[in-house]
């Protein structure tokens, strides 16, 4: 995979999203006018699909000096164990202690995402899954959040923003605003045929107003073999979506002679409920994952340093000294 | 409290972060030359604490006309029940579309966020708590995540950008990094003591290279009066904070004649274990907070149209026309 | 409530469904010339509502001779307590032997089914609970089951046999056939319109061809004063009935102007489920209650033998003697 | 099997047990003259042993006209899986109409019984298991419960209306009854060997005045060759049936010369208990079970129209047009 | 309660009972020439019924020197909270180092005893408990398992020896070899009362040979007003005593018009099955409990040095200096 | 096994240990002049491993004539299932009666003990176990508890008296008290090395005064190639042994060469948290086991009359006659 491009903001980049403590820790060693090697290794609580080193290097570009660094890591979009040493810097204290909370915030953030969506796109069993919670999640870490989705294995995802630094193309249908301002479902899927590009693929929804069989016979009778699919997301207080309802609307669309016609599925979907679908062979052909992949609680690393000067140490309760890791690649 | 500042992103402004069926619609309609006055109500999933709607106003301002619109809200930092409304726009359909994902991400995040503080706080009747979850998150969203948990409850929170939105003071100690370079607790100490201006808190981590009990007593021989307190964050592999470790402290420090010493915790606290040290009368004077608010799950808002251009309507599964709200204030 | 009149079976006078070893105890006793005059008492294994003792008696009438014989119960629809004696009936053995089985089965079932109804009832707190249970359970026992329903609480059955027993009028509305055969819904409603006596109340089935919302609001728009409610019983498939359903189509129906359409509900209600419809606030007007009543299982009744010839006795396992029971009237 | 003799009742056929709504619906389209061909399929909620085909068959053979109409069906006794069409019938709508739920309840009540029963049948891996459910049952229905219980495996039941249903012959033993009259257990065995036929087993009841050990013995002392064996139904407050119970009667007989005695027992069995017995290896020879089979909770069937007049249709929930069911016979 | 006279044995007083590393401190700090006093302190790991310190202090009188010693301890038979101070020790560590693991284990196993009768008692709310666990538990601790017992509530035990240090009678009944050897309950009770002084309580053992009831009422009928009760120890594998066999027993004694004779009941009783016995007014006299409470876990106590010649100290995880034990009282 | 030399003590000779209905069935006897031989079984309630045998042996050395009298056991260490024959002991009743409880008492406390060590010695796969129980239980039992561990698999025990039954050297370190009495570890370490035998194996305690690593490092480098092993038993109030504490040390023992030093860990070890250490692969050399032996619960024996005078008898409930054994082998 290409280099994203990431975007490191500023408040990181001086330190205003950093633990205090690190400040004053910097403070402290300046006063002292010591700045030693050290070797600081992050590992993650949990296993899971490690993620955000891209982003990680972007910030290192950025703060580390050319030359008396490593940077050494697993590969983006592999699997890591609970404890085991993802990343390792050697690095003079004073470039790089700033930047501790950052680092494995992002590593966090990302790891958490992206293994919820390995697991949703396992639980697929080669059906494909797309990222849809851009909604769920403060939109300052969306394109991220899309970006650790395509690590874990979705095909796409439905923002600008994540699809560009994952190298995808966006995936959507109409929202349930066009055919509310419509009034009805077929005038709005109309407009939307009117005035979209032909390499947009034609994706309605189908229940915004009326039974959802009945709305997919009625699109598809519109805009016959230009429509490519119907998404289907019923909400909770009408049942959400089951299996039963995907064969049924499935069966409706066939004996109206509408076998082209695709199913994707959303709404509450998690890795658990893809599985019923999956078991009960539900003719899905794409599902959109939100709310499970924005709520992945993030998978904490720790920091912390290994090594100063050469000399193997660690606070109490780690082991001292570089940790042996095959695994690890240098990459800077 | 004042206006925070907030700095919303260009991706966000330009609908980048947004769904791309956003983009689509107002696409659509444009094509059409339609641009109704809608009105949209937010909801969220569960009930909670409220958190958000300072960055929403900032980002209202940027996106929506002069004239012809309206806001109406529940005031930041109130508890808000589940599918309860506590966010209605009524503007032209073309201002706001786009930023329905922004606006439902800031409130689900935030809101997330501000209920675990605000249960870390309930839990601790009385003691201080502080949000300690820097590292534990990307670091595009720390600054939100700190200021919700201070509208949460939280007294203080450890970055600089949390602190500066939310008005408070930053707070922290040294960390594990001092004491591993200088390769014993006493001289980090003694640097700290040096090089740190006098209004900052002398606060001392105890549990790097020695038992708890010991290094505590240690550096309060050191510092004397000038120590504020020790905080112990002891990590898993040695049992973790325990009341009856944090006891023996106390009893350890008393009997060496410093009774004056703070105790802080931190490491792995939420609500239940908060309430364990609250019921084992545990003499702890603050609780640092991080993973269990990281942590918290986006608390999801829908984003309904219930009017368009005065007519009730709604989606299938919910009621059409605006719901009777008194609880919400006109902000714009 | 007067005699209900019972049509006891030939089958069960000539001993058909009694366990054989009865017929066998009498044709022993016949050979030696014995005929002890016995009590024999009857006793249910779990608590409940006491039900089918009209029934027994109905029975009885058929099978015992004019003198020498005394029967002893709880009135008809009275709560009981395990093991507590419901039943007496003293009278030679020869005339009562052969019907043990029989008069047990009959309480057994009728205390099950009533004491189901009863669970519902109370659930419903007040709102009106009709059985309709009759497609779930053998024909040959449907009236007694609905008889049983009205000793519980039910307000009516939907079969006219168990109407006539229990002497209440029937309740139903239209089924899923008539909107199946004409094709659409309206056409039905009006050709139910057209051809049912005015006395009986019009209710319209809302969840065969479309929406339950939308068919709601067409079927009152076409009878508009004449319609009394409607009855939803969503299938599974499409999530079943729900307390936001029953809220939304109440929504839609008043927003249209009907608010003097009831809403009648059924499908897989139980006490949980129904309570939860009162939790909830949901606006029904009727519970229909089909599986529930119909799947309760029998509440066994012991009979035993306690006095032979005034003589106190009993099997290993029972207190020899006529056990205290101040709550027994005689019935015969 | 041939085809068992089941009597119909008139307030079946007259439709006093349907739902009243079935008559209004006749009601309506004899009014608009319309009686078009329907296909109905009727399918059960879970998988289960199929039963009642027979009954249902006696029950067309009454209301069916003899040329337009086609019945599939599965075999009597088959395994059917849930939502599996099980029955189809092709009629005028007039002739089927009304017994739609006399059909469905016969299925539901049948396959039930012959449900449990297998379970126990199955349980018992080759011990005989007979049907004792009569004394907890309607005695409507009891004739249909032991025949059910047959269909489900076991070699014999206790009615005599149940056995010539089966076309099998009853089984039982002495009752309670007799000894409580006789006073004593040997008298009472006596009598019974003295005025049954020979053809008759004789099986003595062992748990009325004694221990069960002791009263096996005794009777086996008594009876000698002619007794065929003993049935145990210690009551619960005598801690029940248990395998140690039966060994120990076991060991006892054989102890006393009594090999050739057979022990069966009852009271409360079910599949699990007698797994327990099974695993226990302990000496039984039948197994009575009552109260699990008369309990069974019906296994409801759907009873939906998929074509009228040829036309494939089905309310939502349902595929319309009929159903691929390649496992039905055409059996009328 | 005068001072009960425990034997203490020869291994425990020259340490062969104690874990070694207690004799090799001893030995060390004889080398050494040291013999400090030392405070130590006794506290239990659970909450229970504080007993055992009456044989420790039997323990103490044959190894403490006559001055310069202190003991304080919790009465015998209080209640003690877990981790409370039970038991103080001032003294040379040179006399009493050696008894650390005696003194510890003496009162574990007793508190552990004495506890688990109290739960018994409370159970049974006022009707008296007997120890009945000679036979499960080690004959070297019998003795003190049965002094145990009465601290905790019981009116008696079933050995000598117990009944002896406790200064009650013991209590017991006829065994069940004496019915096996006579080969039958009437001979062997008739011998059992020709036999025993009259001093003695006539209780007759009612299990041996036939069905519980029958045998109370012919060893009533035989030794009438000489009879003081029965005892009923049904074997599990006849389905143990249960609330209904003890109800009925009584029935037919009163019956027969024994309405003087006592019911006794033990095997597998418990707190919970005590409290079955006591919520369903089963008409029992005394309950005799013996895998209970010979089963009890003991209840572990930490023996911990706080001071030595006076200085606060502790070893990590316990607070240094005396705990502050209001309740204790001195002793020695 | 040599025979070890179990000291029988006198209450239990003479009866004062026993249920006192013992004595008074040997009074009855006599009193009437009677003293069959009978055959005694003893079973145990569970399965486990068969221990004590060899003390009761040492018994009956003492109380059974020389001729006329048969003993049958399993070998002592053996498996023995649930209610399998363990003990057969064929002597007259005058002879064996009183020593029933004894017996049995003796059988299930060592069972109890034995089964519960060999499932710790299971759960350690190969790594030693040894008792370390003796201030948990009453001293006068403690030699019996450490001998039935070291039958269930441990190799070696802590007590003296225990070693010397099961005919194995005691194990042992040194205790906190001497480091407490020292004032710190070194002092005391080096007291135990000038004043102990070179036999014995220098094992320090290092949880004393400071962190466990650093004080393990701190002895090793005082006593160096004299160190055997270090002991951690931290205490919970600072989280316990883990198997991430046993890593580190060692790492830190490694790292400062110190690779021969043993490390043995021991509190509130049970056969789940073995598995723990050893699935995590901690390196640990020895785990003692205290609490869990101590508090394994007796496995209560039945002691059953099976014949008199070769007639084969039993109480109800159990079979009458010698039960088919063949895994037993005549030992006396």
């Amino acid at each position: 995979m290409a280099n994203p491009e990431f975007d490191i903001r500023r408040p990181t980049l001086v330190g205003d999203t950093a633990d205090i403590h690190l400040q004053r820790a910097l403070h402290i060693l300046r006063g002292e006018g010591i700045n030693p090697t050290v070797t600081m290794e992050f590992a993650p609580a949990r296993s899971g699909l490690y993620c955000g080193i891209s982003e990680v290097r972007a910030l290192l570009e950025r703060i580390l000096p050319q030359t008396g660094t490593e940077v050494w890591s697993l590969q983006e979009g592999t699997d890591v164990e609970a404890r085991e040493v993802a990343l390792r810097i050697k690095a003079p204290y004073g470039a790089i202690g700033l930047y501790e909370s950052a680092i494995s915030g992002i590593l966090a953030s990302s790891t958490g995402w992206a293994t919820a969506a390995r697991e949703c796109v396992d639980a697929a069993q080669g059906t494909q899954v797309f990222a849809a919670g851009a909604r769920r999640l403060h939109p300052n870490v969306v394109g991220q959040m899309d970006y650790a989705a395509v690590i874990g294995g979705c095909f796409s995802c439905t923002t600008t923003l994540g699809a560009r630094l994952a190298g995808v193309t966006p995936t959507g249908s109409m929202n349930h605003s066009v055919p509310l301002i419509f009034g009805d479902t077929i005038s709005a899927i109309q407009a939307f045929d009117r005035h979209t590009p032909q390499d947009v693929s034609r994706i309605a929804l189908v229940d915004t107003h009326r039974d959802e069989a009945e709305e997919a016979v009625a699109v598809a009778a519109e805009l016959r073999d230009r429509l490519r699919g119907v998404l289907i997301s019923t909400a909770q207080e009408r049942g959400g979506v089951t299996p039963a309802l995907v064969k049924e609307v499935r069966a409706r669309l066939d004996l109206a002679g509408f076998r082209h016609v695709d199913i994707a599925i959303t709404g509450g979907l998690d890795p658990d409920r893809i599985r019923e679908f999956v078991a009960a062979d539900a003719p899905v052909h794409r599902f959109g994952v939100g709310t499970y992949i924005a709520s992945a609680p993030p998978n904490c690393y720790t920091a912390d340093i290994h090594e100063v000067e050469g000399r193997p140490t660690a606070k109490r309760g780690r082991t001292p000294g570089i940790t042996d890791s095959p695994r690890l690649d240098r990459i800077m």
